[in-house]
């Protein structure tokens, strides 16, 4: 029994560099099936459903479609929205009035929750209706899934940014600290792990949200590199809290702001990079302390795009239609490594995605707190995808000295 | 009449994408004549001189040459000393200690100036010897030279990262201001409007240290953007001074550095972009206004190569080592523009390169002070190199509303 109707997509949350491969995996997907009447697409994700900014997506040509899925950013323009009960029922409102019949909404557990009310609203008034939440998050924490799609290009970047700066830090030599976005979970800082080659290769610390940022200890471990290498390079998520769970950037509270979700802003401004590098050159007396905050660039940057993430950004965007259309089912689309290195695609229950946080392992991080583990690099290395140039030097031998024999 | 003894090469100032390019050039090239003896290169540029830190690079196979070639930021390492006379006079004792009669110094204008008194120092001795100066600055402020090793690969880093910048912008809208490397030119901010495609793409406003900023005006052009496009996007150069030609970061003076030049530390830290966002904020009653500061990402990036740069970095290191060795000349390789795009080198007075800073032209430049030129993408085009993907937009028709059809 086909259901005939239209299909609404939207986007949500922060953009990623392959979102747009999920959002053409859905549109063209759904072209496919007689019973999909028309294909729509919903401008500034929530925001653009209430107020109908709806795009006819039957019309736009495969031909540019691919070529926007290869665009990083949503094309459908986000919103931060986050629907509470009555903007739902809104929500729903306006997908009755245009006779929308599946909803795909690709975004993080907060897109997930919206996804799940909506549905709960359809039930309720007995509306035929299926919705799927499709994952994207460049912060990689929903729970069930491996890994969610934006994760492995941004941890590219991140990558690539950190084999830069240590070859940049190695020929000036100093501190570098490098601040990653990561509000709660330290997925994308753990990333700067894999730019590592040569044994004495930064990042030398890495801190993560998950573990307790003690100023002091930082400072030691911070001092114990230096001594060692004359140099050091330290990521740092932009979330680290102190051991009372308050992070570290309230130590500058006049500058902070919330958004509407009641998060505090992190990123777009320089302010944790400059405190600890302020921080580590008052108390260690080193004269070149260096911080860049990696920013929005991290996100979206054009050219440094993961393979294997953008397959399966598509492939979560055409399982979702596939699963909504062809097997009449709800859910939100995770994703399950198989293989060394090989994915699964399922269909979970929203309750069990929505509005939920998933943390870094343990087994990920180092018992002190201030590094990853060889687990943590098994698992992100299929995801920054492959061609990333590494790092080679020079093993020419050293030449005898002649003015200066003995030193 | 040749001139039989040992090459020394040697990298400074702040590396760039493409540096060992030029390295690898001088040593391939060099060890191709018969009366070069050895090929040394000196670890931490002119440091390494004076302290005999030196690799022999006649050891180094080729193959791992190549591979270093393609390797961002100073295989050799770098310095940011800037050597006096007496320095210089150090120097030229330890390369006459060793037999090196072939110098080659790649760097930006300090570099040059190094090489001129070196130089200098070798005619007073009646010692016969031939240095080089190399040019290299992702600051593109040499003189002479129609564009230098390094920026384009930087500027190449400027644009994709602002077209990821106007996309992520465009999606969840707001005020982004971008700061860019540029002490005292202008040239690598300028590249952010290459990002340009869609007649409402930013950045909207450029500014640049050869105009003065002044605050109530960049308030002013900013408000003008955000009204009509809802959304503004800004690069602006790290070095831009007010009417009295201080720099705006002095604004902040507490936080800044000098180094040994008495340059101000002007990267390494968010405190310009923050100062930006905060006035942005404040005045205009905007609530989402972001700042990035690019900070050492821009010049050694992992993957944001420009092939085009890549190339003439390696013949300019060639063509030093065949204008030293088989012309027995002096000076400075410069690159001059010949066609579009086609670029010939020569040799250039050290005296015309060193210790001068040659800044944007005026015809490069608005005539507001706050945008570029279509001269200026003319000239930058070619130098970023190939392959840069563009955006593309959806171009769907929007779809009646139901609800509220008057809206």
């Amino acid at each position: 029994m086909e259901l005939e109707g239209k299909v609404l997509v939207a986007q949500g949350g922060g953009p990623t560099a392959v979102i747009n491969q999920s959002l053409v995996g859905v549109v063209l997907e759904s072209r496919k099936f007689p019973q999909i009447t028309q294909v729509y697409g919903a401008e500034f994700g929530v925001d653009g459903i209430v107020n109908e900014n709806f795009l006819d997506l039957t019309q736009e040509t495969t031909h540019n479609l691919e070529r926007v899925s290869g665009t990083v950013s949503s094309a459908l323009l986000s919103t931060r929205t986050k629907p509470d009960a009555k903007f739902c029922k809104e929500i729903f409102k306006v997908l009755q009035a245009h006779e929308i019949r599946y909803f795909f909404y690709i975004g993080g557990n907060d897109s997930a929750d919206t996804v799940r009310i909506v549905n709960k609203e359809a039930e309720l008034s007995d509306y035929k209706f299926r919705a799927i939440h499709i994952p994207k998050t460049i912060d990689n924490d929903l729970p069930i899934n491996d890994h969610t799609p934006g994760y492995g290009s941004a941890a590219r970047f991140v990558a690539q940014a950190f084999i830069g700066a240590n070859l940049d830090n190695r020929s000036l030599p100093g501190v570098y600290i490098g601040v990653v976005m990561g509000r709660n979970v330290g997925f994308l800082t753990a990333a700067s792990s894999v730019s590592q080659k040569y044994p004495d290769d930064g990042p030398h610390l890495i801190y993560l949200p998950e573990r307790p940022f003690v100023m002091e200890n930082f400072l030691n471990d911070v001092k114990q590199v230096y001594e060692r290498y004359g140099r050091c390079i330290v990521a740092v998520s932009e979330g680290i809290r102190d051991q009372d769970n308050q992070p570290i950037i309230t130590k500058l509270v006049d500058r902070v702001e919330c958004d509407a979700h009641g998060n505090m802003q992190l990123s777009g401004s320089g302010a944790l990079g400059d405190l600890l590098a302020d921080y580590v050159k008052k108390n260690l007396k080193i004269s070149r302390v260096r911080s860049d905050t990696f920013g929005y660039l991290q996100r979206s940057f054009v050219g440094c795009v993961s393979r294997v993430d953008q397959q399966e950004a598509r492939e979560v965007g055409e399982r979702a239609a596939q699963i909504a259309i062809w097997h009449d089912l709800d859910g939100s689309i995770t994703i399950h490594r198989t293989g060394n290195y090989s994915v699964d695609y399922r269909l979970s229950r929203l309750d069990d995605v929505a509005a939920k946080t998933r943390r870094m392992p343990d087994n990920f991080i180092n018992e002190q707190g201030n590094n990853v583990t060889t687990d943590f690099k098994n698992y992100v290395m299929p995801l920054i995808g492959d061609g990333i140039e590494t790092a080679h030097r020079l093993r020419a031998p050293k030449v005898a000295k002649i003015l200066n024999p003995g030193k």
